[in-house]
C-alpha cells in the first residue's frame, strides 16, 4: 500500500470516528443498553471504507481540495447503515455469527432483543443525521432519495426493481443451497454490497455539488456547470455511479476470494463459511484466478469513469485500487 | 360513534390503503418473499388511526377544506413505520406474539429472517416516501427531522434524551418484572406510543403549512402567517405537538384498559398479556376507574390546544374523542 492511501485511510478513520462519536448518543444516556449496543458495533474496529469513499467523492466534486462541510457526518450516516445491516445479518435467524472483526457480535454481547432494536435505531439515526446536514434542503432531499433507494429492497417500478441492500440480503438467503449461477452471484453482489458503496460515492458527490464554485452568473450553489471539467450535474453523478458500481462489485469479489484463502484469525471473522454453506460467491462460479482478473477489470472500468476529473480523481482511484489489492 | 367520525375513519382507511398499495412493491416483484411479508403485515386490517390523524392535521392547517397533496403518502409512510415496529415487537426475542389483528404475525407466516428484514425494509421505505412528497424541499427536511427523531431512541442532547419509539420499546423490555411506578409507565407510554402519534400530527401540520394560503405580500408558501387564526408557524406546530402528546397518552391508557377488560377474540390479539407479564400499564398503577378519568382529562387538554383553530379543528377533536371512547 502506498503512503498516500495509508494517509487517506488513517485520516478517514479519524474523521469518521469523530463524527460518529458526536452523533451517537452517549453510552451513559438512557436507555443505556441500546446506546451501549449501538456503540459496541459501531466502534468494533471497522475500516470505514464507505465513509472514506464518500468523503473523497465529496472532496473531488467540490474541487477545492478541502472536505465540504457535512462530509464526515454524511460518511458517519453511511457507516451507521452499514453497521445496522451487519448487526441484523449476524442474528441467529440470519447468518448466526458470533464473531465480527474479532469481537462478539451485538446479540452475543447484548442479547437478541437489544441487537434487533440497536440495528433499527442505527438505520433510524442514519436518516436523522441527513436532516441536519449543512447543505441546501434540495441537496438533502436528493441525498435522502438515493440513500433510501440504495439500502432498501430495491429501485424501480413497483413491478420490477433492481434489488437494493435489503433485497440483496433476501436473495442471498433464498439462494442458499442452490447451485450459484453467474447471474445470481452478480445480482446478489451488486445489491448486497454494491448498492451501499455506490450510494456512498453518489451522495458524497451530491454534497460536493452543493459546495461547488459556480461560474459567474450561475443561479446558485449546486446549479452551475462544474468549472474544472465542464461536466453537467447529471453526467457527473452518472460517472460517480458507474465508478461506485464497478468498484463495489470488485470489492465484494475480493472479499469472496479472501474468505476462501485466509484464516479466521487473519479475517477477524469465521473464514470459509461461504464455501461451507454453498453460498453464492464469485470464486464458486469462476474460480480464484478468473475472479482476480475480473476484479482488476472492474477497477479499470471504474477508473475510466473518472477520467474527466483528471488529477482530482487520484485519491478515489487509489482507494479503489486498495480495495482490490488488500489482503484482509 | 357519530356519523362524522365514522365517515372520517372509513374514507381515511380507503385513502391510506390506496396510497400504501401504490407505494409498496407488488407481491409479484422479486425478491417475492420480503414484498409478500411486508404486504402481509401492512394489509392485516389496521385501523389506520395514525395516517388519519396525519391527514386531518394537514387538512386543518392547510385551511382549504381539502387534503393537501401528499397527505395520504405521508400518512402511508407513518403507517409503514408503525407496521415495522409491530413486526419487530412480535418477534420471539421480543414479545413473542403469534397473533396480531386476528392473523398470524409476520414471523409465523414468513419465518424470522424475512420478518426481521421486512421490518427493516418498511422503516426504509417510510423514509424513501418522504423524499418524493410533493412539497418544497425545506418542508420535506423538516418532516424528515421530526419523524426520525420521534421513532428513534430519543430526542435531545447526546447525554440526556426524551425516549422516542425505539427508546420506549427498550425501557418497556428492561422494566419487565419490575413493579411499575407512575413515572415509569408515563415515560414508556409517551415514548412507545405517544411519539409516533405526535409526529403523525406534527408532520401532517408541516405538510399543511407548505400548502397554506399566505397573506398578500408574504414571500411564499409555508412562510406566511396562518390567515384564519393568526397563529405563527412555531406556535401552530407547538399546539399540534401538545394535542398529539395528550391524545397519544390517552390512546395508550385506553389500550391498557381494553387489554384488561376485553377477551382475545374482541381484541384480535392475546388479551391479558400485560397483566400476566407484570408489564408497566396505567391501570396497574392507578386502577381502571382512575385510568378512565385520566384519559378523559388528557383529551380535554388536547382539545384546549386546538382552540385557536375554531371549527376547522372539529374533525381532529372528534377523532381524539373516538380514541378514548372505542371498545376495541
Amino acid at each position: 500500500m502506498n503512503t498516500e492511501v495509508q494517509t487517506l485511510l488513517t485520516s478517514g478513520v479519524t474523521l469518521t470516528d469523530a463524527a460518529l462519536e458526536r452523533l451517537l448518543p452517549a453510552s451513559t444516556t438512557e436507555p443505556h443498553s441500546i446506546h451501549r449496543a449501538m456503540r459496541h458495533s459501531v466502534f468494533a474496529g471497522g475500516k470505514r471504507l464507505r465513509p472514506i469513499l464518500c468523503m473523497e467523492a465529496a472532496r473531488m466534486v467540490a474541487a477545492t481540495g478541502q472536505l465540504p462541510p457535512g462530509a464526515a457526518e454524511l460518511g458517519a450516516a453511511i457507516e451507521m447503515a452499514h453497521t445496522y445491516s451487519l448487526i441484523h445479518d449476524d442474528l441467529p435467524a440470519l447468518d448466526n455469527d458470533d464473531l465480527r472483526r474479532g469481537k462478539p457480535t451485538c446479540h452475543v454481547a447484548y442479547g437478541e432483543a437489544i441487537a434487533i432494536l440497536a440495528g433499527d435505531a442505527l438505520q433510524n439515526l442514519a436518516f436523522q443525521v441527513l436532516a441536519d446536514l449543512p447543505a441546501p434542503p434540495a441537496t438533502i432531499v436528493a441525498i435522502l432519495r438515493d440513500f433510501a433507494l440504495s439500502i432498501g429492497t430495491g429501485v424501480g417500478a413497483p413491478t420490477a426493481i433492481t434489488p437494493g441492500m435489503i433485497g440483496g440480503q433476501v436473495v442471498d438467503i433464498e439462494s442458499e443451497g442452490i447451485h450459484p449461477t453467474a447471474e445470481l452471484v452478480e445480482r446478489i453482489h451488486r445489491a448486497k454490497t454494491g448498492a451501499l458503496i455506490t450510494t456512498s460515492i453518489v451522495t458524497g458527490g451530491l454534497l460536493g455539488l452543493a459546495h461547488l464554485p459556480t461560474e459567474p452568473g450561475a443561479p446558485g450553489p449546486g446549479s452551475g456547470t462544474r468549472v474544472s471539467t465542464n461536466l453537467n450535474h447529471p453526467d457527473l453523478i452518472a460517472r460517480l455511479r458507474t465508478f461506485g458500481e464497478n468498484a463495489g462489485l470488485a470489492f465484494q469479489i475480493v472479499d469472496d476470494i479472501l474468505d476462501m484463502t485466509q484464516t479466521s484469525a487473519e479475517l477477524g471473522k469465521t473464514a470459509g463459511k461461504d464455501t461451507a454453506a454453498i453460498k453464492a460467491t464469485w470464486p464458486a462460479v469462476y474460480g480464484i484466478e478468473q475472479s482476480q482478473k475480473d476484479a482488476a477489470s472492474l477497477i479499470a472500468d471504474a477508473f475510466a469513469a473518472l477520467a474527466p476529473f483528471g488529477p482530482a480523481a487520484t485519491p478515489l482511484k487509489s482507494l479503489a485500487q486498495y480495495l482490490v489489492d488488500r489482503t484482509h
